[in-house]
């Protein structure tokens, strides 16, 4: 099997989009059933119809978790769904110390087989490496987020550290990226500045705000290490019987900009 | 059913003793299964014998999701399992933005029927509030941990902004407090000289090294408003078919000791 870092390195050439998996039962097509169940096929369609533009899915575990034992059956069996050369980023938040983070770990990894997590970093480096220590695997780390809220600690200053740390982290076990918010301007190309090899996983195009061709200015660096996150504006365009096909034509329009514009 | 609070204030002239259930299947006390199942017998185990000492119940999700769909099964009946009584703080350290906080928490209070939970403060406002606005239930937010990363980004400065965010939300919504670790010595003075009204979560003591007495001469305040948690120093006490009612005496002792020193 191979590594986090080896499928999106062989993606990365003809894509950086990263879609988003976030089930929503009030928002899924009229024609489909409102139990968790639908969710499964929902799911199935939208990456039938995607995974020729994506080069990582990234399924939000609360949209599973919030209907039980039975959305995350849900998750689990989208994980195994997803073609072996697409990886999936488990987008959890995790951060935890040592002990709880090796089990969290062992879930995300071993239990569910996603190929990657998302991180925060409140509890500094022995919350982190646990993750790190499985080298086939990825961490993206929260630095800068695209929400209101990242004013009340990330900025002015915490994000800059966070980042330091991160590319240190990343220098050390090579597996290590962050995620920035394309609402966040000149901060993105102060992050990019201190590595070209760290990994970018970006939200907030789109739906938040964010602009595509900027954002791509400041993350892109020299080697295009960075993922465009789309949820709602792909899995959501259309809440009739044609939703996959016309999130096909909204994944591959997103894909192919992002390719104009890199 | 009683709110988090009125549960809290009701046994807090008895007991602020926390029980922390972390179930490990290697460290289950040697006649029992290896299986998923046998940590259901344990927590139950465990509850029976330190009810009468306890004033929450602190199971970290971590620990059950390891063990997947099983595990979390087995959580969910342990929190069912639970007397009325007593709190449950669902240690689940989230932190995600609004429509994502709302998942979690739909989760953790309505599915998981949790009367509390952890979060992280990353994100800030807006991944916290979502919690805040089940009046009924509670939320301690990481403030500063007793962990050895808590010097990466947490001190010198930033636990304390932290500090004065949580005690706002509190004023504001009544129910949010705050985790400070008991390794932590001046630090959780000055925290507690932000508010007497926050309820403080205090990991650390014992296994982590905190020292009770000097610790609740921080912490207590005019109101006894915290928990001390402890978990593998109760729950682990002993490997035997007795494995209990050693947790029990373990408990009482912790609980007494706690009476003499606040």
């Amino acid at each position: 099997m191979s590594s986090f870092k080896e499928k999106f390195n062989a993606l990365k050439e003809k894509t950086n989009l990263c879609v988003g998996l976030d089930p929503d039962l009030a928002k899924l097509p009229a024609h489909l059933s409102k139990e968790p169940a639908a969710i499964l096929e929902f799911n199935k369609a939208i990456i039938d119809a995607t995974a020729e533009y994506t080069c990582a899915y990234k399924p939000n575990i609360a949209f599973y978790e919030q209907y039980g034992l039975a959305g995350l059956e849900v998750l689990q069996k989208t994980i195994n769904y997803v073609p072996n050369t697409i990886p999936i980023i488990l987008d959890a938040k995790r951060g935890d110390i040592g002990n709880t983070a090796k089990a969290y770990a062992k879930a995300a990894f071993e239990d569910m087989q996603a190929d990657a997590i998302t991180l925060a970093p409140y509890m500094g480096r022995d919350s982190i490496t646990p993750f790190l220590e499985y080298q086939e695997k990825y961490a993206f780390v929260l630095c800068l987020t695209s929400n209101a809220g990242s004013v009340d600690f990330q900025k002015p200053e915490l994000y800059l550290k966070v980042a330091n740390k991160i590319v240190n982290w990343n220098q050390e076990f090579g597996n290590c990226g962050l995620v920035a918010g394309a609402t966040q301007g000149d901060e993105l190309k102060k992050i990019r500045a201190l590595s070209d090899d760290t990994i970018f996983l970006i939200p907030g195009i789109g739906a938040q705000g964010g602009d595509l061709e900027t954002t791509l200015n400041y993350v892109k660096g020299s080697q295009n290490n960075f993922l465009i996150n789309s949820s709602r504006a792909i899995i959501y365009a259309d809440n009739g019987t044609n939703f996959a096909k016309q999130a096909g034509i909204e994944a591959k329009k997103l894909q192919e900009s992002i390719l104009a514009a890199r």
